[in-house]
């Protein structure tokens, strides 16, 4: 590790225990320098704002789960579904998340720090997973992206808006309404 | 109008005009009650703080659009789901509702009064539609409340995680998703 990747892997650790410590408002650039015993400098030539460096962080420490891809696409997806919604329950990951959330609705440098970050790699990854089952026949033909919105759209929905955080038996009965459509008998 | 109801009416109105000319941030109960010509007393004696009071003023002047309930639940929401996006689409509303959503992440008292000014009255009605729907076999049984937050959620997820608007077109094709399955013929 040269000197520049220890002082980063220190910035980063110190930002991620603050993060377990303090709500995202309260997390700052002075506080992480002090936590790393690195001068606030050191952390803004690295990094524009707390924003992206607390990103890094997370992803660094604490990544939101990716769908493992083991070959049933059905499957594979309950499953993350019940990694996500614990991993949005847990006091820290969920409680940053929200928060973070919360934050990129009035900071556009953030939303697409988040986005790029945190985001995106995920859904990248998720999405060859879709188009492979779609190609299977296993899920329907459409877009992938729309097909991805409808199932994990829910679980963000109740983490931000409703604040009903989902149970793995609602997300499980959520996914099956998902696959099997919601139309009824007189309208199929 | 009693002189408590002239009052109430010209407080919400001044709370209004400032959300479409300030972010909600920038909005204040001292702009308000300057803007009302009322002393802030006069405000504080009706409201706890300028969340709540900014909700009556969005719920008195652009309120959430409510699902019309002429009979055909699956068209009814349709027309409901365009109506919702573009209402999130417009700039004040849209803004509104992002900023409001972003700050009960950190505000507890908020999101309580969030959902009881406006999200809950408008899921109640929805909730009526939709068992109706079910009764009558337009849609499968099930959670009503699952269901509507599947529909409904990720409009939401677009609005505040990905940022990307959902279009008409977009959102007649998640219906059809929503309403026929995502699974594919493989998998029925």
């Amino acid at each position: 590790m040269t000197r520049t990747e220890r002082s980063r892997a220190v910035i980063l650790r110190a930002a991620y225990d603050l993060i377990v410590e303090f709500p995202y408002a309260e997390v700052t650039i002075e506080k992480i320098a002090a936590r790393a015993g690195v001068g606030k400098p050191t952390i803004y030539r690295r990094w524009p704002s707390k924003g992206p460096l607390l990103l890094d962080a997370v992803v660094e420490y604490a990544m939101l789960p990716e769908v493992a891809g083991a070959g049933e696409l059905t499957r594979d997806i309950r499953t993350w579904l019940h990694s996500l919604i614990d991993y949005l329950a847990d006091p820290v990951t969920g409680r940053f998340m929200a928060e973070i959330v919360g934050a990129i609705q009035i900071d556009a440098e953030l939303a697409r720090a988040w986005h790029e970050r945190m985001f995106a790699p995920i859904r990248e990854r998720n999405l060859v997973l879709v188009r492979a089952a779609q190609q299977s026949g296993e899920l329907r033909a459409g877009s992938p992206d729309l097909l991805m919105d409808l199932i994990v759209g829910q679980v963000w929905f109740r983490l931000l808006v409703t604040k009903r955080p989902l149970s793995h038996d609602e997300v499980d009965e959520m996914l099956d309404l998902a696959l099997a459509g919601a139309a009824g008998e007189r309208n199929r």
